[in-house]
């Protein structure tokens, strides 16, 4: 695991940390070349991104169809629990086809297969109940709620949505937002959710909502953190175009990279986020050099350091 | 003067600076209201924003209408020599009308009245000509390339664009990037130039054209410098929506601040020019605080230095 505590944080103690979110099989077209069947879901990124920091436990659910090869690829990180993973043989595992353009910023989504997805939602295994840590990955906010309830003893939930619920469950997000410490969302959700397009303004709009502390990201413009002691800001680590080859599971693998943090040093107040949204960053700036998991099954803890001190050297202000 | 040598930097010399550009009539609506009349133009806001740090020295033209009141507002900034000022009574000072709208991101020119930009650029007094910094507000690039010519023992050139001449100067501003060290130009037009929408690729082809470094802004989100020697990236200042008056003239406070501190310190490497995005960033993000030069004008260096260090804090990275 990559813990470096470049900001002077005594490590108290490490928290357990659970991701409940998708586990699917994606087909993308980048301009870099296509990929058919591959893993992909909020989960499975978050999950890998997570695991160099901490050990992660994942709440998920795949069909009958799941490939072995898929199972092998997440069981090659260390500190995943997939105790936590149900296997349907009768359903059929998400799919999701997307279709990226020139510029990497637009993207076409061709299919979605919902499968187990369409059906009840994953349980946690009783082994996961004292979990300090929840991170609700992307889906609807019923279904995070019910979730939520699943880990009483949690010390910090944090939720992931997306502008659909923002438009067709508004009231139950509402109820969400009441019940989590911490939102990850986009920009462009964030001004959909408050009608702001500024980011710091849409940020203490949400926490009116409930939260703590919001993070609002913005791709290759980096992330804004608006907490209730204060805002922090950070740009993306700068890549060449020709390092993109998949922007999938970028916001996921940020998520993961920065709870992953969190979790490794025990401590949620703004001082460790802000110090964890740039842990978020420095792994989700692996995600995109490959397509799926690649370029995350391969990495190192030594490269993860060495491109955080080059972010920081990168990103010195005056 | 606001020199902070943060990063252990030694002054060498201070260097003497130039900036060339336009001093114009404004009329500006925001959300925030609308004024008439009021000071604009590149060169004012640079000389304003850079003048908190270094002297500078303005080479303009004005018309005989140029109110005594503007003259007073930038005589009120130290440091700003306004020999190379030149009033032309028969003449009608350049005046730009624009409206931002809801989002501070969309601005529609409501007028353009060249006046005396029409007519025969200024001219650089004898006692500029040792110049050491010049830096080429916006205008037509064989305008720039002669300015240049009246700075022969410069030792650093910097140049502004936009979008027309990229249009329709193409032959003229490829001669210009072949005799300037910098270019500062916005998101967009690095991308019209090199047909690459990636902030670090763009700037990476515009260095093939002739300069040694390339700041590439981005509002809001922060700019990208593009230097022979590496890569630096820093967010904006992060603001509420409420505190963005109008942003008129961010881009030359940015640009003043930072050709400012380089002036200061009398270095042009890599490391130098990354101080200096901060400096701008800092300076710039008084500028939007209100219309007009307002807040520059009530500005201290402890404000400038006191929110240097909220920035600091605000992007720490990791």
């Amino acid at each position: 695991m990559c813990v470096l505590t470049g900001s002077g944080f005594a490590i108290l103690r490490a928290m357990s940390l659970v991701v409940t979110g998708t586990i699917g099989i994606d087909t993308v077209h980048t301009p870099h070349g296509k990929v058919e069947g591959v893993m992909g879901g909020s989960c499975a990124y978050f999950a890998a991104a997570a695991s160099f920091h901490a050990p992660v436990r994942v709440v998920a659910v795949v069909g009958g169809d799941w490939p072995e090869a898929h199972r092998r690829m997440l069981e090659r990180f260390e500190n995943i629990s997939l105790e936590g993973l149900e296997v349907r043989p009768q359903g059929k595992t998400f799919a999701w086809g997307g279709k990226y353009f020139d510029n990497m910023n637009h993207r076409e989504t061709l299919f979605t297969e919902l499968g187990v997805l369409d059906e009840d939602p994953a349980q946690a295994p009783a082994s996961y109940a004292g979990s300090d840590m929840v991170f609700l990955g992307n889906t609807h906010p019923a279904e995070q709620l019910s979730m939520l309830r699943q880990f009483p003893k949690r010390k910090l939930a944090v939720a992931d949505t997306m502008d659909l619920w923002i438009n067709v469950a508004h009231d139950e997000l509402m109820r969400l937002l009441g019940q989590v410490d911490g939102l990850v969302l986009n920009d462009a959700e964030a001004e959909q959710l408050t009608e702001v397009r500024n980011a710091v303004s849409a940020g203490r709009r949400i926490l009116e909502l409930g939260p703590s502390w919001v993070v609002v990201k913005k791709g290759e413009h980096g992330c804004v953190l608006v907490h209730r002691e204060g805002v922090a800001t950070l740009p993306a680590y700068p890549v060449d175009a020709e390092q993109v080859v998949d922007p999938t599971g970028a916001g996921d693998s940020f998520a993961g990279g920065m709870m992953g943090h969190i979790a490794a040093v025990g401590l949620v107040d703004f001082d460790a986020i802000q110090t964890a949204l740039a842990w978020g960053t420095v792994t989700a700036s692996f995600t995109i050099e490959s397509f799926s998991l690649d370029r995350l099954a391969r990495l190192t803890c030594e490269e993860i350091e060495a491109r955080m001190r080059s972010f920081r050297a990168a990103g010195r202000i005056g």
